[in-house]
């Protein structure tokens, strides 16, 4: 089998993590046989922006549309303000190719350990799944009296029934496939009145079809208390798209580092591609050095490879990843000395190996 | 001088520490002289909501105008949906008495430790100026097509230009005012494209009144990694209703137990009176069991008399506080053995002794 898979390397170590995803995914194909990548990269990148004018063509989601998979690096530069990179780039795709959910797995990875001083690496495992298509970043409000002393500026966050019932049955088959079959519903009901109720009604609706899934519910701001002090506790978490993308960096950081965090945007229908990328951002501080840490970006790359149903191939990927953080091969972030090229090149030699 | 102090104690637990709470303040003023306090104690609470349709009366509002200073307990209950309870209670006292400001102080106290593994008592210590009239908690937004399939909720924050320059401006001053003059300033204006830009510039027009103030922006998901790794990096922190209110709690439990953290509720013109309140909630768990933490409703009542005036009485008050607590009378969050009442006697008498 061939998979078609197109990279947007981005912004800053968005670029070099790519690379090192491609290096691996090429010699795990190989190493492996049964299935090949061919990859298609393209320049929509901040510094492209500040040359012509624009992130992607005007058919660019239809470009994307004729691939099986999506590589993403990060996005976001200095030189443009953040929401023009956003809405030029990453967040047009999620919307328009029907990437609703967003997982992000969070565990302790073997050879390293939690800034927590009582967390054992059994005592984080995690599963994040966020809402990704509206919520907060419906994109919708805007400024009026601009300029003047009475400005006013508005956010506005769309739930729908539609929208977040389908976010509550990927959570809970999510829940419902993992040892723990636990799901935690995060909100902020208390405080925002119209919409946030909406989604509790629904999570709780959602539940009846799934006895079979232990199920609790908690404030945003409390939660990220449980994270710290009682993170056992937890396994399954569903959550809006702002909750969720704070939550998930949080996560990260217990766990060691925000270099190690991947997330896969999600067409569940499969009509779309959907599109794979280390949760971290472009990092212009440690930019085109090669010390980035690449585990995020195996990580993420070995989702896309179960995504595309080379389950197999994935668990491998991921085992090998494992045994060289557990070997002490790790970046800076994480406690080691290695940089991007040393970390990249001990898993492939891993592969090759098994 | 007598001081007229209304009480809130609210649900759960927030009797039980504002009791503790009012034990304290009348030993303190009685040992120092020269201020009493006359304390009123309203039953605003979820009991009687329940009992007879409503948490305050229709002039409620005007009736807390006339004291110098609210204390509040704590406010939600299980039976009460807590959209109801917050919106009855805690939220229209926060705006209908102009309290723009909420001052969510957190520092390691003696004889207690970090869940941090590499954060020693001198690492964290920070001031989170948190914006209490407008953003996410304006309460606009509603249901349309509610009970059909394609219902639809929306959350509509607001963001006005005299709200964010007032709490900018706090938030300065209140960065001035430490040794190290260093505000962070909190922001998800990537993803959130209207009233978080409006956000963003009113933060760098007032940065030109204090040239003598450090700056520096972060993305609120980013953030949270940033207080979990490098907490030493930060000082003066300031951000929106929603995104303080999730750091906050986050803090609290990076400094131990959100059981320490106190807030203060203020309305800088002083033309109303301010309302003190810890930051935990009603805990229906350990309610009516004696065994809640009273640090940060201790905390919060040295906050209320330091805003009354009374500098010095605040201070020695900590003093104390600290003092009980690097002596091991803890309650069981922070490792202790102690209950509610053994920490309030502790702290009674070691006023009375100095
Ligand atoms: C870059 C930004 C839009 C993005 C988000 O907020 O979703 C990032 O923080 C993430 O978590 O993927
Ligand atoms: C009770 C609730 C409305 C409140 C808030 O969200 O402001 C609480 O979490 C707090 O932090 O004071």
């Amino acid at each position: 089998t061939i998979y078609r898979v197109v990279c947007i390397p981005g912004d800053g170590i968005g670029v070099d993590i790519t690379e090192a995803a491609v290096q691996v995914l090429n010699t795990l194909s190989k190493a492996l046989g049964g299935f090949e990548f061919e990859f298609t990269t393209v320049d929509w990148s901040s510094k492209a922006y500040l040359e012509r004018g624009w992130y992607m063509p005007p058919d660019g989601l239809e470009q994307l549309k004729k691939f099986d998979a999506i590589y993403f690096g990060a996005v976001g530069w200095p030189d443009v303000p953040d929401h023009i990179s956003l809405w030029g780039l990453i967040l047009p795709i999620r919307k328009a190719l029907n990437q609703y959910v967003n997982v992000r797995p969070t565990r302790i990875l073997p050879g390293t350990t939690s800034p927590l001083a009582n967390c054992a690496q059994a005592d984080l495992d995690w599963v994040i799944v966020r809402e990704n298509s509206e919520g907060e970043y419906s994109g919708q409000g805007g400024i009026s009296h601009e300029h003047s002393p009475h400005a006013i500026g508005t956010e506005v966050s769309i739930f729908t029934q539609v929208g977040i019932e389908r976010i509550m049955r990927f959570a809970f088959e999510t829940a419902r496939s993992r040892p723990r079959k636990k799901l935690t519903m995060v909100t902020k009901s208390n405080a925002q009145r119209h919409g946030m109720v909406l989604w509790d009604k629904v999570f709780y609706e959602v539940a009846k079809e799934y006895g079979d899934v232990e199920i609790d519910k908690m404030l945003v701001d409390a939660m990220t208390v449980r994270m710290v002090l009682n993170p056992k506790s937890l396994d399954t978490i569903v959550a809006t798209n702002l909750h969720a993308d704070i939550l998930s960096d949080l996560a990260a950081a217990l766990s060691g580092s925000i270099g190690i965090a991947p997330s896969s945007n999600l067409d569940p229908t499969r009509k779309n591609p959907s599109m794979f990328e280390p949760i971290h951002g472009s990092a212009p501080d440690i930019a085109g050095k090669g010390i980035a840490n690449p585990v995020g970006a195996f990580w993420s790359a070995a989702e896309m490879v179960r995504w595309l149903g080379e389950e197999k191939a994935a668990d491998g990927l991921m085992k090998v990843v494992e045994s060289v953080t557990a070997a002490g091969v790790k970046t800076k972030d994480l406690g080691g000395s290695e940089n991007t090229k040393g970390v990249t090149e001990a898993v492939c030699r891993e592969i090759e190996k098994q």
